[in-house]
């Protein structure tokens, strides 16, 4: 079992938690779940890392970015750590989002479980394909895009997730901007332009197979 | 224009490429397949960097990892440096690979076009629902898993791509191991265990949305 970090170098407690730290973070949460939904109220540093494949140092390392959550000799209270990580990475807060596309990535993402579980809810679909406009997918109602503005504030809109063709995202991007997002998901396979005060993560399938043939071909070539 | 990177420290030519300048080479090939289509020949460090929001010189620098393409004066040849792009990624091969799991988000990865044009074919799906086998998605067939092992073989299939519920991912990835495939891309929101030999890439669309609240909140709060 842990014992926490004490006074050794490293991150400080409350400091600016670096990208690389937050993605972990992620995983960490997402494994804390599974494990409490197995009926685990405390873990180690070295059982966190193990199903991850991090070391236990590395994910003490990490935990240490927000304080101390370890008990000598107990390890650490998984709820606890749960609370604390969602409340990093903004997870204890609802965010409601609008997705812009009910193509078929746009209804796998609509029936995709996993937004939910972590305070995501997509609360309107948009397109543009009058034929789409007014059906309803996974019990997400389609609306028209020029609807998108007046829906927002009404439904306090604060993300727009984009599974649109590449050539129609930025024109996408521009209209939830304008309707006042704090963030946009982008599924486009293209880097869209957005104002400083507007956050993008940008998920392409494609970048996501080649970075798993470089991990072949590299692996392959020895180093 | 640029001027490449003579003899400053920093990457060796030839030496291991980091995830990180990895997971940049995609977006530079991205950018770089866009101005080529648009009949652009030649592009400088500050033109790729602009678009990807990346200063000039760190688009110089992970450029250095594989050698000198740039010319003085003239800037970047597109065509060179996407075929040396390709070939640190693995992409200058062809990759066959094999979807698990043919439900929304299954199909919606084999409506995906962007695959294929970065030399990815999905040449085979399966499913357990029967149901489902025998039909053809986005002129990909369905077969039955059981057959997984033997059509591997036949089709060549080096990639696995996951797209079940998480409590099915780790038996789909042991069937792919044993069917051979060198990598996989699991969409399922659990990290899987693999033997050393064969590689990984998960896509949790959950940990995107979360990384996007945590751009945000991280923001709001200063630093």
């Amino acid at each position: 079992m842990d014992e926490p970090p004490s006074n050794a170098p490293g991150p400080v407690a409350g400091g600016p938690i670096p990208k690389a730290v937050a993605s972990r973070l992620s995983l960490y949460l997402r494994e804390l779940q599974h494990l409490i939904e197995q009926g685990e109220e405390t873990t180690s540093s070295s059982q966190l890392g193990g199903k991850l494949g991090f070391t236990d140092a590395q994910v003490r390392k990490d935990l240490a970015y927000f304080g101390h959550f370890g008990y000598p000799g107990i390890g650490y209270r998984c709820d606890k750590l749960v609370a604390a990580i969602k409340k990093i990475l903004g997870t204890d807060q609802q965010w409601s989002a609008a997705l812009v596309g009910a193509g078929n990535l746009g209804r796998a993402l609509l029936g995709y479980k996993g937004f939910g579980r972590q305070g995501f809810r997509v609360v309107a679909a948009f397109d543009t394909d009058t034929t789409k406009v007014g059906s309803e997918i996974e019990s997400v109602r389609v609306y028209n895009l020029d609807q998108l503005s007046d829906l927002a504030k009404t439904l306090r809109i604060r993300l727009g997730i984009i599974a649109v063709p590449a050539s129609a995202a930025q024109g996408v991007a521009n209209r939830l901007v304008a309707a006042g997002v704090e963030g946009i998901l982008n599924f486009a396979p293209v880097t869209i332009e957005l104002p400083d005060t507007v956050r993008q993560v940008g998920v392409d399938l494609a970048i996501e197979l080649e970075q798993l043939s470089f991990a072949i071909v590299s692996r392959a070539e020895g180093s």
